[in-house]
């Protein structure tokens, strides 16, 4: 069985403007949809950021996969080093979506190619990945200051402006009650830190006994992050990125009532040793975009099992391929113990057939279809390409955009 | 697919006295001998320790994998912990074959399931584990001092006695002419640490380029252990767990100008966290039968590359599955670019069909055909299992065994 041709469709969705510490989402998201066809007729599918940078990565490694076999995942990446030789690294100075180049695109077409696999054997990926250790997954909701959605942006707004502590919670009622969410994650360093306490204390009392995160995304000093840990001890499940850098990471961890999370200083497997040797984190957020594909994610469940650490997973704003690929990652890693971060629930369209998945007390069942279980529809696909087409969004600036609300926004980082 | 049977073979096989720290091999070896039966029709095989508690081990989980998929990893892991409750741990105070029992049974059966993985895709299993990175596989030539072997043992000698450095060279030059080997293993701690020394620089004169290694198993106090490297620094590639106990290591590895590789202080994820921490180590040595199979062997890999480390690959005296199933591993283990060890030169029987493996300039070829690639030929598993139930061995006993040669033999780990 061998690659014949990799399909790459740049799509635009309709976002809201949420708002994060540095800066506001666009009016759509971008997001690349590979398709990729065998000489034996199968199709595997695959979805991952759709910035410039990342579109150009794959598109330039995309040639390089024809007569591939599915199953020679060291041969895929061999493939994505000789075509990217001036990429990856880890110190690219753009947003998350952009860095690790060499592991973004191997990850994209990993997922592809296990999707193929599943298909051929006629059983869902997961099968592949080990087998399921849980057969549904549990998301947190996730919540998030924003603005209201002007007008002449593409889809429909959510929510309108929420931008107190109380209009937060009553962000939070609906979705549990929309999605059944049994876990709160707060996106902060966006209000003033009281403000942020404030919020996390109602919606504590709002719902008792629910576990409560925020991320404020490095926003706090160190200083500032370990007073607001100890403020906030009794109150959260964990903290996640309340410093910037490893080493600040470090200094609130050694004062820090609080677990601390990351998905900002351990992005790749020497991390996972630093912040180790150092203390500085105690649960890593997954994620197969970045974290070299299914097999990476899955591999660093182990690996931060034996650090000690507890695994939670990362979402950036997606569709319903890489919704499968996560149900498929989440079901099969090893302590992957905390529910999954999604952005899923804030996303108004879909490019897979049959509509969105939905949740139902929070969960959504590990598809059980061959490969990743989800098709395309060629329509959805259409209607969100051409969306990119007529939008002139290329890359994420999330800075850019809140300067079209505040004309003064100064990034900041950290900010308090 | 589901498993229907799961027979487990003891087998006895003719060994030769060779010596280590511990004291000499006993006239055989033991081996287990697995096979599992699908209702498919297809038979996985697998081969690992023989010893009492591992085979104890394996025959208290065997019945739990009836109705098992053999796709399901996870599922096997599952099984054998809940049949197993009272084992594991990597404390046992028995030789390296019977610690981490659940490690041990978990990755036994796991060569097994991947074997019928491959079978049922009709791939190699290589192609399971990610795809080869390399299509042949180099070996060292595994070199012991050794007793004559006496009459009344099963099977025939080779080299008869070898004692001094110039035997130890001779036996090394056969070894090289029969085989190819392009690198050296030296099993140490059995003379005085000068002789040994001695042994190393003639072997270095006798075999100018071609990489060198000692394994004194811990025999060497930390401070006697620097003083050895310092003297042996030029002449080795790596120096193999020169002084017991992670700390040992870490003081030797501190002063040591030849980089240290262990397989006795790093035998489970945690440890090679504390190693990194603690600077002992810069080489893993590998074996699929302890780091839980074939997939916790490419994952060690990928931990050591993460951690800066080398990897090498770990033997016991071993048949043609276990070989077959260290050639898949050694295929795809990423970092794995040291010569492997192998005591397969030493083994002068077989259990698989057609024969031995051959060495052609020391390498082997990864298997090609379907799963492991491998059959058992039923004469010799027939033949090995009546030579186990004629012999009283039943256990690993070195020291125990190097008595009927030595009465007063002490056994003292470290020895200088
Ligand atoms: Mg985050
Ligand atoms: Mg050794």
């Amino acid at each position: 069985m061998k690659i014949t041709d990799v399909r790459i469709t740049p799509v635009a969705v309709p976002d809201v403007p949420v708002l994060n510490v540095k800066g506001v989402h666009q009016p759509v998201f971008l997001r690349s949809i590979i398709e990729i066809d065998t000489d034996g007729g199968l199709t595997g599918l695959s979805e991952t950021y759709g910035a410039r940078r990342t579109l150009d990565g794959l598109r330039r490694a995309a040639d390089a996969l024809v007569g591939l076999d599915p199953f020679d995942l060291n041969g895929l990446a061999r493939r994505v080093d000789a075509a990217l030789p001036d990429a990856g690294g880890i110190n690219a100075p753009t947003a998350l979506a952009d860095h690790k180049l060499i592991d973004v695109v191997y990850g994209a077409f990993e997922v592809a190619l296990l999707d193929i696999q599943g298909k051929h054997l006629s059983r869902p990926v997961c099968d592949l990945l080990g087998g399921t250790l849980r057969d549904s997954i549990p998301f947190a909701g996730y919540l998030f200051f924003k603005f209201a959605k002007p007008a002449e942006q593409p889809g429909a707004d959510l929510f309108g402006e929420v931008m107190t502590p109380d209009a937060l919670v009553a962000q939070a009622r609906r979705f549990v009650a929309d999605h059944g969410f049994r876990s709160l994650k707060l996106k902060g360093g966006v209000l003033e830190p009281a403000q942020e306490v404030e919020t996390m204390r109602k919606l504590q009392a709002a719902f008792p006994g629910l576990p409560l995160r925020i991320d404020p995304m490095g926003a706090w000093a160190p200083e500032t992050a370990i007073a607001l840990a100890q403020d906030l001890d009794g109150v959260l499940e964990y903290l996640e990125d309340p410093a910037p850098g490893m080493d600040g990471m470090a200094q609130v961890a050694a004062r820090s009532p609080v677990p601390l999370a990351t998905n900002l200083v351990v992005t790749e497997l020497p991390h996972v040793f630093e912040a180790h040797r150092k203390g500085a984190v105690q649960i890593v957020l997954n994620d197969h975009h970045y974290w070299r594909g299914m097999t990476g994610a899955v591999r660093l469940g182990h690996v931060c099992g034996a650090a000690g650490m507890g695994v939670a997973m990362h979402s950036n704003s997606h569709l319903g391929i890489s919704m499968a690929a996560m149900l498929h990652v989440a079901a099969c890693t090893p302590g992957q113990t905390y529910d999954c971060d999604t952005h899923y629930p804030w996303v108004r369209d879909e490019v897979i057939a049959g509509g969105k998945f939905a949740f139902r007390d929070g969960r959504i069942p590990v598809p059980r279809g061959p490969g990743l279980g989800v098709k395309i529809d060629p329509d959805a696909l259409a209607r969100l390409a051409a969306l990119y087409r007529e939008q002139g969004v290329r890359d994420r600036d999330d800075t850019d955009e809140i300067r079209k609300y505040l004309p003064d926004f100064e990034r900041r980082i950290p900010r308090w």
